[in-house]
């Protein structure tokens, strides 16, 4: 039995935030909307004696030949020894036979590509096809790859963008127009949501960044950012005035995502219908339905995501 | 960042059934008995259209330097390739700073090993100190390994099993002679408890192999089979005979082990005073308290031993 071993530098060199990748990851929500994939509830650990929390998450993906097994850890108290506070490494195994596979020693990098290849999947679906402008809420490294996933799917032309802390959102701008040769400006967030076609929130706030009020027709948003039960970025209200409301994983959003924050302060009820992103993209739903309409994605992230870009980081270095 | 990987072969050559591991063992349960450890619900994936099934174990237990995360898989068409049905690794993580130490490729080796030497420390706590006789039921690895690891612990000098199959029996009892140069003889199952000092029962049996009118003064059981809901190896009146009930892990116990048919069964009930063997091996609860009480350990497996048996193959390795 041979088993792939590969460090972040290896995968760094052959997974890039590409067509192909995007592939893949449209593979697993597609499944997951037909049905079939097994995803258990995400593991968590928390470690308050080391001031750390662990995350594992797995999925069948039915079509998919393996499945992957991630841990995520946070070690908060890292930067005080100089090393990154985040890590994780994924686990790829045959849906055959259960034997491993391949070992993903990643540090977490698949996880930023799956994520931000989701962001694009959402606004392949729910952006208009001619949208020009988009708009980032974040200066971390989901701002960065977000926009890079962005230009997969739509004629990107320029970018607004705006963090909390101004001297790195304007670095953050500078970077973005040199590294993509677009016009990039950082802005207050409502002007940056006024004047996009596509908002991608990318914080770890834990309070509303974007306000209902400054939403407009044609708009689409998608909030990455919240992935845990204290963490938000919508104003509740966004969820009621949106014609969409569209989620990666029902059960999931409404314990970690935009749509627990919008559920708890009453701004929807839990009958609202909502799609997942996956019915869309398995053609069971529709996209966007016209040009006018406002659409919101909420992105919580997915075994199923995990185990497609594993399979694809595995055929990629092959 | 230097990640050791280890595979079956290696494991095998350098972690033995040895007081050396079992001390390393011996520490997980003591912190589960003290409190601390931070041990999650087994993740469970059910995969019907594979015919298989995958459990996820971790635990972070203080004292140790770092935690496993353990997959252990079960593909049951398997051998219709030639291939194991069971198969699983092991990652260590670093529980200061999380970052990923070992990944240890063992196949479910160091669970094989974690899970005798947990029948070893029940016997150690819970048996006779002058238990000679020893009394195996089932014919499979855990037969072997369970007797080999009660070497470590107590003087045995004879040894009486059954198996469900009289030839694998009898064959079993051939290889156990030859290897520990010990008297071994294949006998039913009623005469192996009758006349047996401690027995551990090894089956994958889903109703009672041994019932509690064979059960005599002085005697300890140790029953390691049942891992799951659908598993049963003990007539569920033994658990109300026995003066003593042990478990690893109560909540998990009550929903894999033998507690959990016992309370189906109403043989005991929910208020009925159960020590944890952690309680023991710390301290806190005295172990066995007299030469004639019935004592039965029931043993289900715990993330905490996988901490362990995977911090003890690091640094047998090194």
């Amino acid at each position: 039995m041979d088993i792939v071993v590969l460090d972040e530098a290896a995968l760094r060199a052959r997974v890039k935030i590409s067509h192909e990748a995007m592939a893949v990851v449209e593979a697993a929500f597609a499944a997951l909307g037909r049905g079939g994939v097994v995803m258990p509830p995400v593991l968590h650990l928390d470690l308050p004696e080391r001031h750390a929390e662990m995350d594992v998450k797995t999925a069948y993906v039915p079509g998919l030949p393996s499945m992957a097994l991630k841990v995520s850890t946070g070690f908060f108290d890292n930067p005080k020894r100089g090393l990154p506070s985040l890590s994780g490494m994924m686990t790829l195994l045959s849906a055959e036979t259960g034997r491993v596979e391949a070992v993903l020693l990643d540090n977490g990098y698949l996880t930023d590509v799956r994520t931000a290849l989701a962001g694009a999947i959402a606004a392949d679906r729910l952006a208009r096809p001619d949208a020009r402008i988009a708009g980032i809420i974040g200066t971390g490294l989901q701002a960065r790859l977000q926009l890079e996933a962005l230009r997969l799917v739509r004629p990107i032309q320029r970018v607004l963008l705006w963090g909390r802390d101004p001297a790195k959102a304007a670095a953050l701008a500078g970077e973005l127009k040199a590294g993509f040769g677009l016009p990039v400006t950082a802005a207050p967030a409502e002007q940056v949501v006024r004047e996009a076609d596509i908002v991608v929130t990318t914080t770890a706030a834990r309070e509303p960044v974007i306000l209902a009020d400054w939403l407009h027709p044609g708009l689409h948003v998608t909030a990455m950012g919240s992935d845990a039960p204290g963490k938000q970025e919508l104003d509740p209200e966004i969820l009621s005035r949106a014609d969409r409301v569209v989620v990666d994983r029902r059960s999931q959003c409404e314990r970690l995502g935009e749509l627990r924050a919008a559920l708890a302060a009453g701004t929807i009820s839990s009958d609202r219908p909502i799609d997942e992103l996956g019915e869309i993209v398995a053609g069971l739903k529709p996209g966007r339905r016209s040009a006018d309409e406002i659409t919101v994605c909420d992105l919580t992230g997915t075994g199923a995501q995990d185990t497609a870009i594993a399979v694809h980081a595995v055929r990629a270095a092959a």
